[in-house]
């Protein structure tokens, strides 16, 4: 079953590198350089064109859309939600990552009417904002997912990203120490990663980005969701195998350079992927 | 005296590192993301939420508010006197670094009103900066620190620094090749660092930064202002040893790498901090 | 005829690093952090001023002005008109990036009333971008230059570059494989640099940053239009050679330490340029 999975993103992988998917963003002011990168080192092309006067239509000579909540203001939010509107009309995959959710009335406010008014593709989060999107009481701490959601036990968890995305109709992928990705039916476990990816910022924004660009040639939501899991995951082992005691620093840099040399070979050698199905 | 203030540095290190303060930022688009991976690496938890619809709810569930003038625009300058106003309100320290004042109309104005509205706790700037709040003449040019201005000699520079501390009644912190820190009764120079930290933008950002991360969890606004000036003079002196001669692209990595690695120990090792009495 | 380009970019190249230009910049809130830090590494200061209330007073005080489109806003469109029109009155040179420009109406409509408002010495794209200004067909793809455009051959590529340049009456630089630069008269080819500088966002943004370096010490826009691609080039060889096999993120790095090292004696080493008169 695993081997199956890794086959595929695999696969998608080497259509990203070929393709050149044009991923636009409209994201965060944060980590939006490291987003460019990492959407240009696993293969795909970035464009960040956030104004409400070309977001829709840069949007739609894209392959896919990320919405990023991580900076709000009123003008990117209403670009998001004409952006959102023009990639549902043309059929282009929209990927959601609610950055902090829980943690501000406008951003609930924000990623709840993106989620009535935009289909989306892939939702990807922490645990802590899934936990609130999926309805349950969530101990957000501003962007980060709380201890205490975290340490809630894999069932829990687990039944919180099937119901956040019944819920929806969307693949959800709640990224962790175990990376948890469900369409409602199927249900995946990722178990790659280290926990120093939480000690550089953005590398949740730069998993969703690299399932945006999975998203612009995978027409398997669950692919794309799992492909950008995996490659983030075993680029952060790579990274801290490389860097993991030189500091932060380095590691972050790591990263980067783990995800442009990454190939099926070593996604294959390293996934450690389980499917669990109802 | 040197040994009493690294001792009250590095157990507020060690409290940044076990409480995570939720450090709140309404900074500047060039060098956030710095900021944000030098409070993770320092131990503390970044968030960057400058909409006026959020920023004084996020700031409420902050330990500490980092304000930063370099890149100004309307809607920010109002999210800092709300977020500013809360903190207040709550008694949750406000930094503020007025980068690039003395440079234009709106920077001064800007400034001024914030020192005016907002009870400040540290005022870290360079000693361009810190002139012009004194109410001294200061050559500023852009956002560095003149040459003119850091001649003028280390006791005409901690008279300057006292001034403003006197005049805003507060903490105010002036770094470069000497950092002076006084809240007009103490005042504390530190001698470690390194000319090359002005060949890397942010790190005055990001000292204001670490100063932020510090007052999340110590009450002594010198000990935060000492403590993120020291910890970035001395990751500026450890990234020179590993870096300096490969180029400031490496040096820039080498600081974070640093502040993650930052202890206690290292802190004793290394200050040279000196304190005057009036 | 080779050696003496060189030796005018060896000679500009010591006045940066001596007078230390300050460059202002209304640029992209994706790569401008990397904008600052190569400006920082060349030797001159960067400053981000983009809000309408002060950045035509802060150009006014700069020795360059860099305009560049990547993220369009309202606010960032009038200053950039006002920065422009201040900078043609003091007679500071203006340098225009037109990111992205054949992309959407917007950055059309932008990049069109910029350069029929503001004068521009140095004008500085990839190929599908001055293909567009020129008058050419474009098959524009996003940010990035279009396969088909970089594939219609050196002569082709000149005469896009020179028509260009005459018809707005300013040096035009299209940087790629082999950087074009013309001010209608005289053409330069410049054969350093490396197809690696396309894996990383931002090094045409960093190149008009080095540009807007040069200008800020050279009356000749040719000069500080062929500074800047050269000190690119050359800076992407050297990168390669160091970090080419290591990835993406030490690659970036490298750059910007390879510029931080750039000197007069490098680049007579290694520069390849060619001159071609009509």
């Amino acid at each position: 079953m695993e081997r199956e999975w890794v086959e595929k993103i695999g696969d998608a992988l080497k259509a990203v590198r070929s393709q050149k998917p044009l991923v636009n963003h409209i994201t965060n002011y944060v980590t939006v350089n490291d987003c460019a990168n990492i959407t240009l080192a696993i293969g795909a092309s970035p464009i960040m064109a956030d104004d409400i006067r070309e977001s829709a239509e840069i949007t739609s000579i894209s392959s896919a859309l990320v919405l990023n909540t991580g900076t709000l203001a009123e003008q990117t939010i209403q670009s998001m939600l004409a952006a959102g509107k023009k990639a549902n009309e043309l059929k282009i995959p929209v990927v959601l990552d609610p950055v902090g959710v829980g943690a501000s009335k406008l951003r609930n406010q924000t990623v709840e009417r993106i989620l009535h008014e935009v289909k989306i593709s892939v939702l990807r989060g922490n645990i802590s904002e899934i936990r609130y999107i999926a309805g349950f009481e969530a101990s957000t701490k501003g962007v980060d997912a709380s201890d205490a959601d975290m340490s809630s036990g894999l069932e829990a968890a687990c039944t919180i990203v099937k119901t956040a995305a019944r819920k929806y109709g969307c693949t959800v992928a709640a990224t962790g120490e175990t990376d948890i990705i469900s369409d409602g039916h199927r249900t995946i476990m990722i178990k790659n990663g280290t926990r120093l990816l939480a000690s550089v910022t953005g590398t949740g924004c730069m998993c969703t980005s690299l399932v945006g660009a999975f998203s612009g040639v995978t027409k398997d939501p669950m692919v794309a969701a799992a492909g950008g899991a995996l490659c983030m995951g075993i680029a952060g082992e790579i990274a801290e195998e490389k860097a993991g005691k030189v500091g932060t620093g380095s590691f972050h840099i790591a990263i980067i350079d783990a995800v442009s040399l990454m190939d099926a070979e070593t996604l294959m050698e390293r996934a450690k992927i389980y499917e669990t199905r109802d």
